[in-house]
């Protein structure tokens, strides 16, 4: 069951204690389809500018991701910079220019209309609304966002929540989308605005799969060191859409097997800079740590 | 199979954003004692005051906890006072007076000397050592300790965890002991300071059992409301203990399962002030979110 993404394909110049890169493969929609497509196709929706270097791309291409989407504007590729403190939890964000991400509007190529599964990358809730506009009848519709569409775009944000089956943001997104002051009463507020699950990712802490009433709890794959967590979270979510799609399957059980797989992979990008990791990564590497999580929870 | 506990008994005044209490009964070994009661008898060594109210204590005596080693001294019992935040994480200590704690010398009466289990609540190293060398072959002793001693009294505490089998901390105390910048590398940095068995408190974000190389997480109960967290690490490390001595064994598989229990009991603890939780817990209700916990974190 093929799986669309749309979102952003960007170069990333990042800096952490343990090196630094510039103009790296980086964007939404690139670690979305690289994590999703361990588990099957994946179509992507993006923008480039003319700078863009397709061959870096191939990689994806051999796994069965599709780039009929990504449409090449004129003007640069969007950029992003930023600088992790020592404490890997907290980053500045050194530059951002959108470069021809401004003016992105996705347009869902015909052949991609009636994908199943949709992933809808961190971008302006109005954008994410047209998306789902195009798409026929989707089977799962998974929203991610991030506080500055919280705050500055409440209302839009609040609409696409409605239309979409699950969300996944980190722990301060909860909370700023509620204003309570802890996940638990976050994850019950969210779910009463009308979505059925809920993901609350936690950085070092793990994720939280709240559906319904009911609560899972997967930890983060205990790493003595983080390279580099760019691409962490979009990992997260193309693994556990990834898995739902292959599985065609969105039972309790299902949802969270897909936070351990999202849990897996994110593990692994945090491993090295950019794609370093997830270009050589196995299927047989990911499911061995999936089992090792199972170990790692297990007590009956 | 009986435990000893040696630590504080204290009157505390708690202020949350759920209300206060004054002069409530308070303190480690009590704390401890109530869970650890749970799973089979406790002796406490402990002082007190000539101001205490020992009625307050006979839930306790009820329960298979003996106060053979609770000493008299004459002045007050130890005092505490904190107010914590809308966010649970952070507490200001309003007030500390020791009183007749200040000059406890731990004296393990002649009927406890052979305990087989043994938890060091949180006192100054150099008392944790007293009672070690009072003890003859403990089978298993289980260390607290706070921030307080690790930088106050580094080298006593090098030395009791030397004698230690199982180390229990929060999840900054493992930073500060080990100058390292996260939890991994911190929890493989105190085992190479001679301990097999580590187990990291992360409050909200559960705990963590390190057991040479292995880890094992669990999670915090979901509580949408947190009332007073005072007593929720003694009454985790009493679950944790009293399950140990009733199994008699100390497995991985066993130390996973304490984990949960010593999970289980600090949410009971933190639903309400003081001791008003577990005053009234049953072994069945214990036993009920034991396999809550379960149902949580299984996904195979």
């Amino acid at each position: 069951m093929s799986v669309l993404v749309v979102g952003s394909i960007a170069y990333d110049s990042v800096e952490t204690p343990f090196g630094k890169v510039d103009d790296s493969l980086g964007g939404s929609a690139l670690y979305f389809s690289a994590a999703a497509s361990l588990f099957g196709p994946v179509n992507v929706v993006g923008v480039i500018g003319s700078d863009f270097d397709t061959s870096k791309i191939s990689f994806l291409k051999d796994r069965q991701v599709n780039f009929d989407g990504m449409y090449v504007d004129s003007g640069k590729t969007f950029r992003w910079g930023g600088r992790y403190h020592k404490n890997m939890n907290m980053r500045d964000t050194l530059f951002t220019y959108l470069n021809v991400f401004e003016s992105f509007k996705p347009q869902i190529p015909e052949q991609y209309r009636q994908t199943e599964y949709v992933f809808l990358a961190n971008i302006a809730p109005e954008l994410q609304m047209e998306v789902l506009d195009q798409i026929e009848k989707p089977k799962l519709v998974v929203l991610d966002t991030m506080n500055f569409w919280i705050n500055g775009k409440r209302q839009a944000l609040e609409e696409v929540i409605k239309r979409s089956d699950i969300l996944i943001l980190n722990d301060e997104e909860a909370m700023d989308l509620t204003d309570e002051p802890g996940i638990v009463s976050a994850a019950h507020a969210i779910i009463k605005k009308g979505i059925k699950t809920l993901v609350i990712k936690k950085g070092e802490n793990g994720a939280v799969l709240i559906h319904e009433d009911k609560f899972f709890f997967c930890p983060a794959y205990p790493l003595s060191r983080v390279v580099d967590p760019t691409g962490a979270g979009d990992g997260f979510a193309g693994g556990f859409v990834g898995y739902l799609a292959q599985q065609k399957d969105h039972s309790i059980d299902s949802l969270k097997r897909a936070v351990v797989y999202g849990s897996a992979i994110a593990s692994f990008i945090v491993e090295d800079f950019s794609f370093n990791r997830l270009i050589e990564l196995k299927k047989e590497d990911l499911e061995y740590r999936f089992e090792e999580f199972g170990a790692m929870t297990r007590f009956l």
